[in-house]
């Protein structure tokens, strides 16, 4: 059988992500690979370093692109912060912490759980139990937006429990970075790993991350190589934070990088706070339709992420239908629920590039649409204009 | 200081990738990005395996691209493959039979290492020596194509002699997969990997690998957890081998996946067995004129990669300054030597779209003007010359 080449449809993803990446970025992608030594992605380098920088609000000399998606951000955290032995509190309350979990005991380390309902944030108290009950943790990690639910915890609050404790601190960004605040200089963020395909609207590949110098003091002195050569920091800063003199340590994603350089500059050109006021404007926006509409959100008012909006789906409707319709009629993805949410809720995405009124709109339209057809339980023809309110249109049709 | 869009200077690629990318891999690049269980994308993924089987000539019903580096796909062999205190007899003839062995040791495994001088294959009767001296070692390793020297080894042989002793095999096949002979069935590769900014000449990113089913029955039978949740098999092919019931591991990386998909496409349209005669036959051209020029290989004739031309640098002659002289004025990038080879050896690749008659001519005709202005003792003026005599061109300057 002979393969054709491919041609993807055009969607509008609104879903945990990957969201939609601009005609800017996709363009960036198709510019003439270049040697990952040669001078001029070196230069190339040295910016995409800076704008990190701007992106996590920190001076911190090692902030790149891990050269893989987030699971391996994460994973350069934990493999190079843990040692066998080493007791981490990890603060679980979605699938994340999970995962937090599961790559602590692979690098032997012991994990201290600290459980909180899915839907609600990480709770201040319990991590300070746990810090008093386990005077000899080395580390606390936590997930500052949980993609599997859209809670926002207080990530300030709890760096600054850990460290009272004398704790460093991991903090899962992935669906933070670019969408709702994050300053890991002023609030003393260790180690902290993001995604790219979220609230910067690159397609995904790519794992931003940063360590201060504690973190890096704590990886100088460790008793043991760091169990992956890939990700082992002492070896990929010979390559991102060499100056002059890098080292080849692996090929980089030359596209891919190029695309992330160009949607951290569209970052900078609007400007972070910008960024951060849209993605709660249109939040509040798509929050109007749904409420209108009759669904419930299921994180509480002032713990959710502006950018993943987790709704329970309504009584006697199908799940799997719905998505699939609108992806078939709409060319419109929404997320599905994952693990113990899996079938309860959609996760609706406002991510980056996709944060805009035309989105939120369409959206609202076409759940309004397939949800009545399928004969839900929701108030009908009504959340467009809720949300055309908040965004400041007229009540002509879109 | 604001940082503009990034415009990389357009390259011609002859170093050790990456290579060339063509326009059709980079237009597709740049189309819209889906997400990673779309109807569409999985269906793209399928294709993707089908294609990666004719690449790898093996009908392995695990094989995939790794979302990320060649590192990572043989990282993704080892970690899975070895479990504390395993033998693994390494063979290392150059630099990354070296990143085996720090592999086998970050897994806990012990390293048997048999080795031949840089520059020559990996001498089958030293392996036999190796196998029957450690009845007990579990697995034999090697790089079937020599990046930093440009040595091809008998992969067949060695895969046979590991069998013999009953070992599992993990084959480096970074630079050759499309470039060279490679059998994974017929040779019986237990686990291999790949790059694809090599001879497949899509845009660095991604490692295709392959398993068979007694790799898969070793790593079933593990007693402890893979060390890497990112690159542990019995997670990721929930994700590429899961039929209709694919689960979310972590998120691919959509757009180099178009890619690869497209280059893969490109290698079928072509035919393996014209890819491995066209990369045949553009390295004749090329050594004639390097050797009319008067320069070395240090690869004897008969184990030289076709795609990774390794030369003495002439006496006398700055190696950086050359370089940097054909990447500035003729817009040229060729290799420097890696290791123990920096600052005696180029590496000159005719990787998969750059193994054409033009970049032959090309790199010729730029050595000879460079080197000739250094005063370098070559013979001037005939390189070109001789790989036109090959290349069946008339002797009209090009």
């Amino acid at each position: 059988m002979t393969v054709k080449s491919f041609q993807p449809p055009k969607r509008t993803l609104m879903g945990p992500g990957p969201s939609d990446v601009s005609q800017r970025v996709l363009g960036a992608l198709a510019r003439p690979t270049i040697g990952h030594l040669d001078p001029a992605f070196v230069g190339m380098m040295e910016e995409m370093k800076g704008l990190l920088q701007y992106a996590f609000q920190t001076k911190n000399d090692l902030t790149f692109p891990v050269s893989a998606p987030g699971s391996a951000g994460m994973e350069t955290c934990f493999v190079n912060l843990v040692e066998p032995g080493d007791k981490v509190i990890v603060c679980q309350n979605g699938v994340f912490g999970g995962r937090m979990k599961e790559n602590v005991e692979r690098c032997g380390g012991v994990p201290i759980m600290v459980e909180d309902a899915w839907g609600t944030v990480v709770d201040p108290q319990k991590l300070e139990d746990a810090l008093r009950a386990n005077p000899d943790a080395k580390l606390v990690a936590f997930v500052h937006a949980e993609t599997s639910t859209g809670a926002q915890s207080d990530a300030k609050t709890l760096v600054a429990l850990a460290h009272k404790y004398d704790c460093l601190t991991i903090v899962d960004a992935v669906t933070s970075l670019g969408g709702t605040p994050i300053k890991v200089d002023e609030w003393g963020i260790d180690a902290i790993y993001s995604g790219t395909q979220k609230c910067l609207s690159a397609p995904p590949g790519l794992s931003p991350v940063s360590f201060n110098e504690r973190a890096l003091e704590r990886i100088r002195a460790r008793k043991r190589k760091v169990q992956s050569w890939f990700l082992d920091l002492t070896l990929v800063m010979g390559y991102w934070s060499g100056g002059s003199k890098r080292a080849y340590h692996h090929t980089a994603p030359i596209n891919n990088l190029y695309g992330l350089h160009e949607a951290l500059v569209i970052l900078q050109d609007e400007g972070l706070e910008n960024a951060w006021a849209r993605h709660a404007f249109n939040h509040e926006a798509l929050k109007a339709g749904i409420e209108a509409m009759g669904l419930k959100f299921i994180v509480k008012a002032g713990d959710r992420l502006p950018q993943l909006n987790a709704v329970t789906i309504p009584e006697g409707v199908n799940d799997a239908e719905v998505r699939t319709t609108l992806l078939n009629d709409y060319n419109l993805e929404i997320g599905a629920g994952l693990g113990s949410m899996a079938g309860k809720i959609w996760r609706i995405g406002l991510m980056g590039y996709a944060s805009n009124a035309h989105n939120v709109e369409y959206c609202l339209k076409a759940l309004d649409e397939v949800l009545s057809k399928a004969k839900a339980p929701i108030s009908k023809g009504v959340a467009v204009n809720a949300a055309k309110a908040i965004l400041g249109k007229t009540a002509k049709a879109s």
